[in-house]
């Protein structure tokens, strides 16, 4: 399968909705790991969460922040969880909303799809800077080999992403008009699943919003951040799935990857057990 | 000086408006540097530029994608450039666009700002997600030490930034209400240079917009990219600077990091005689 929205779409007939995201925060680890530096803990962690969550997800999207925030090591985790998501199967999907301009741009893909840097299958990206700024990343997505796909940020999940988001402009919201950019973008990538390799980013914590962008962007891939410790239930997110149970994959990062106290001896069966619980929400 | 507005003032009263972006592209070196593994390559060249153009600009701006491009090592690289600079008395700008929600964001912020990971004097920053997506950079930059800044993205320098940026919202384009926004939180830390810590990024390629936005955020660093290269001039730019000469500085990066082909013989000289020159013409 060369295309991204077909490994998706093969990802989710096979393990469901659930996107596991991997934030990995040093301060809430298991104390066990707490005693390694940083960037050796992160990455021993996330390896093994891989590993608990593998029978419950096809899709993982470790968050470049925490990764950054340890430095040029940390850096070098998050490509040693990449690698290891993409050895066990996973579709791998880099959180990294990166966004700028021409070559720039380029260079950004560049590194998110390299199999030399993070060789990721999918990038979210934010569209605040227009047209241009977002094509360099779709052409460098699809003369990747494999082909690759991308999540451009249309409604997010915080309380207060309206603010810009929600501008009325012509009588549309900002939110409909970066819609209708993705939807025409992602018709030149489409898949046998009748699925594109341009996909949006969709908050959970906005029901109405997801019904009305599902029917705006039909053959659009969803990313649904906002489910789980942000407050989205499995219902919330129903309105962005399509009758053929494909079209979302719905993000948990906290929800599923931190559900102990760091002093739990019992945590990797609480992660297995979110993991779990959460596959079989989003399948009911 | 604590606060950043203010080291930026002197930055700027003391070699003009002129900030240098720090754009290692590998093929574009010069060819000696070609020779060495990428991540050495880039190093040593922006290092070779910050002691080149130091006599013609008190600020340079890193571009965080093409350190990405390298992976790990270049991330590495990308430390070591901006911990030289620091050395070398320059106010760093790390351009990375960065913008996620609540703790995601506060990481991106802490990693820019951190005197263990990046340690930048400023961050660029993008406001799609709204308030709360902004507000923990600021909180961030204003808690370390010293106080750090900010620059938002408002409206970006590429032909194809008005389409998102341009969408009239009840009669006002949506990068004005990105800058009524700006100016509200650049207030919480204004300077005795009577300028704040929450910047603004203008494009240069729109000098009528650049007016009016002057305008509408008196007390706020702009920063200006689109220079040069670019195509904006030394007079497009006039318009954000103010009566005081402060108040921009204006971002010049292959325009004066690369004005030589890979095999001239006297690249650095073309360096020297790029800043002098863009110098010059900003102080004109």
């Amino acid at each position: 399968m060369s295309l991204f929205a077909d490994r998706l779409a093969e990802a989710v007939r096979q393990r469901g909705l659930l996107c596991v995201g991997i934030d990995p925060r040093f301060d809430m680890l298991p104390v066990a790991y707490q005693k390694f530096a940083p960037a050796v803990a992160i990455e021993a962690f996330s390896l093994k969460v891989l590993e608990l969550v593998r029978p419950f997800s096809g899709v993982v999207k470790p968050q470049a922040a925490f990764f950054e925030l340890i430095g040029p090591d940390g850096m070098a985790a998050m490509q040693a969880v990449l690698k290891r998501a993409r050895e066990l199967g996973f579709v791998t999907i880099l959180d990294a909303k990166r966004g700028d301009i021409a070559s720039t741009a380029t260079a950004y893909a560049e590194a998110a799809f390299s199999q030399s840097v993070w060789n990721a299958d999918a990038l979210t990206v934010n569209p605040y800077l227009g047209q241009d700024a977002v094509e360099p990343f779709i052409t460098t997505a699809r003369r990747s080999t494999p082909r690759r796909g991308l999540f451009v940020l249309v409604r997010t999940s915080n309380p207060g992403g309206g603010l810009f988001q929600n501008a009325l402009a012509d009588g549309l919201p900002l939110y409909r008009r970066v819609a209708m950019e993705v939807n025409s973008w992602n018709e030149g990538g489409l898949g046998e699943c009748g699925l594109g390799d341009v996909g949006a980013v969709v908050g959970a914590t906005h029901p109405k919003e997801l019904a009305e962008l599902r029917a705006a962007m039909p053959n659009v891939w969803f990313l649904i951040p906002g489910y789980g410790a942000q407050g989205g239930t499995a219902d919330d997110v129903r309105a962005g799935i399509l009758p053929s149970s494909l079209g979302a994959v719905v993000n948990s990062s906290r929800g599923v990857v931190f559900p102990f106290q760091p002093n739990d001896s019992d945590w990797e069966t609480k992660i297995i057990d979110a993991a779990k619980k959460a596959q079989a929400e989003l399948r009911g």
